[in-house]
């Protein structure tokens, strides 16, 4: 087992990273809960629950299960709210701890109900995508989306441990795990040049969920992440580069209507716009674009942006968190494992957008 | 003006206490604020409205106004949704500033949409009832009612800054003065036995809303909750002993229906009752007993409990948040100006509610 520690302000916590790990998560419930709710799907249920169950019940607490609808579409205040009545009706108090098993979905909406029943209760992620193993589960965002915009309402709150099965990815599709492969290309690109070569070297091996080289690919995605996230947890500075790819990318989940693409893909088609972005501004290599664009592509996600329109763009991209009084910033790259956030000229943005948008 | 600080691990900021303070509140909004959102509701808005945003307009910034229905019946998550859904209208980024102006429904709700938008922005309180000032404007509890409890949803979140303006009281009913100072009392009660001295003899002061007396009250309440919140932000502690009365009182609320009697009114009864407890489990002087009983009867509040049924008052005091494992934990005072948090046994409660309710 693999074990990344994780500091912040909000807590301190163990990211605990093995094969069949699930077999083991009842060990993660710490001995002064009351009880414990499992939270999942009913796809991930189906596939995993009765394992997590069997481990919970060795806890000795008492366990209840609570299903959400399956999809981005319910991550939605509503649902939230169906949280909130299941736990209330369990009559669960301060003590109680939520299990949050699945991808990012279920991660982002039970760590927000943790957050925010009875101002604060524990919680526990279990991630069963690779997307939300390597990103979602660490590092504390929690969020629901509002029918104007994604992640709109959320907080900052972190989970007491974080237990990710690399095994359960062998019933992801395979575009699931393309979509996760983006976000660990991402903190090559903005942290670390050797473990981007290392992705090249390894990408046949990553795309087949070989054991060694998925379960190195999490560890060291979440060493990165978790080294972000310890320095700026609530994203007033250097956590932002952690957004590389991701302004292009929520333009292009949004404009498209969010679930056409997965979220991964947009991110990994948002790199290499980004990348075209740092190639103007900020004297990223052309021959490093070419390598993003051919990373992207080895791995399964787009390369070429869908053509949502120049007006539409900006407007996705300025109703965006990130856009602060009116001005577009953007994280781009000096070089391979250097990433910085900077305010880019309207001019380089429409190049960038006219040379990377699929032409009708 | 006085000012009481405040000091969390959640952030620092001032209380600021002053006759006619409406027209300086625009001096607390930050430099870098990107705009600001003035919330409040007709009642408030229509009385005092105007000279608030006179004083933000002077900020120079870009500055909007969204009320909500007047009343505890609305501090939900729908009318949460629809002040989200104002900011996203309006295009707030996370450099906005909300101003809070009502009671404490406007405060705790405004400060659980600063929590959450975005996963925070910044939030200003400018509590115009005396609960407000005096109690739910400081120490960053915020919350909304489930309609199965009250303040179920909720985030511990500080404002950064706090503006009482104690000209304000006079427009309020008398009602909701003696429900405030119901509050003043209790910090008296668990943590300053000369100002509970101060309170009996200043009682009609307090009544007829002196400047000097009124404005000492809220001072020295603000000092004395900014010392406990300091030492326990997040109630793992001894921030529960704000809690005096409370068990009692929330029963009361919502076993009457929450709004038939103010919150301030069941916490006046609740604390005569928690005072009968305390006798019983902790020494607490059958004279203090009647001190505190004629000291809430002074002030205009509620000295006998409804008669809710024994079975009801039980069910009611076990989904309070501050039941942990299914025990019932009170706050009991050993004597006049201390208080603890103490498990008791449940003959002596009955014993208690037996002697403090209203026969039929
Ligand atoms: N909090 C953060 O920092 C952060 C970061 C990135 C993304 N996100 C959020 O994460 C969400 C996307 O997460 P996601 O990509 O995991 O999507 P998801 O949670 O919707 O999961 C994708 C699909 O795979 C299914 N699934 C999950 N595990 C499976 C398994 N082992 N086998 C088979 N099927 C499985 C799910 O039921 C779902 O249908 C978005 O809402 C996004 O906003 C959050
Ligand atoms: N956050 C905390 O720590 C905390 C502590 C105690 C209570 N609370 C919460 O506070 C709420 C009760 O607050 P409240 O008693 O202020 O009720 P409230 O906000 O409903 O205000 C009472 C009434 O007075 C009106 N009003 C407000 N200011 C006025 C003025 N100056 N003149 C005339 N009318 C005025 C309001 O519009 C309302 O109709 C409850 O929801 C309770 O849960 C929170
Ligand atoms: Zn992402
Ligand atoms: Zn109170």
């Amino acid at each position: 087992m693999s074990i990344v520690k994780v500091k912040t302000e909000g807590g301190a916590y163990s990211i605990h990273i093995a094969p069949n790990l699930l077999q083991q998560v009842g060990t993660s419930i710490p001995p002064d809960a009351t009880s414990v709710v499992l939270i999942s799907n009913p796809t991930v249920f189906g596939l995993y629950g009765k394992t997590v169950l069997q481990s919970l019940e060795a806890s000795g607490k008492k366990i209840s299960v609570f299903e959400v609808p399956d999809g981005e579409a319910y991550k939605t205040l509503e649902t939230l709210n169906s949280i909130y009545t299941f736990l209330l009706e369990q009559r669960l108090d301060r003590r109680a701890v939520i299990v949050a098993l699945g991808g990012g979905v279920i991660g982002d909406m039970c760590g927000f109900a943790a957050a925010t029943y009875m101002r604060g209760i524990r919680f526990i992620q279990v991630p069963t995508t690779l997307l939300a193993q390597v990103d979602s589960s660490v590092g504390g965002k929690t969020a629901v989306n509002h029918p104007m915009g994604k992640n709109m309402i959320g907080a900052f709150y972190q989970p007491i441990a974080v237990d990710i099965d690399t095994t359960v990815l062998g019933t992801l599709p395979e575009r699931e795990i393309a979509a996760g492969l983006a976000e660990v290309i991402k903190y090559g690109l903005i942290l670390d040049a050797g473990f981007f070569d290392w992705c090249e070297q390894n990408v046949a091996s990553l795309k087949a969920l070989e054991p060694e080289a998925i379960g190195y690919a999490v560890q060291r995605s979440c060493e990165l992440k978790a080294y972000v996230v310890s320095e700026d947890e609530k994203e007033t500075g250097m956590r932002a580069i952690l957004n590389l790819g991701h302004t292009f990318g929520h333009a292009i989940e949004a404009g498209l209507g969010f679930g056409t693409w997965l979220h991964g893909e947009a991110v990994g088609c948002g790199m290499v716009q980004a990348a075209e972005l740092s190639a103007r501004v900020c004297g990223f290599p052309q021959a490093d674009v070419e390598r993003v664009r051919a990373l992207v592509a080895a791995i399964g996600c787009p390369v070429t942006a869908p053509d949502l329109g120049t007006d539409k763009w900006i407007e996705l991209m300025q109703i965006d968190k990130k856009a602060e009084g009116g001005k577009i910033k953007f994280i781009v790259m000096p070089g391979i494992g250097q990433a910085k956030s900077q305010t880019v000229p309207r001019e380089d943005l429409m190049l960038v957008l006219k040379k990377t948008t699929q032409k009708g």
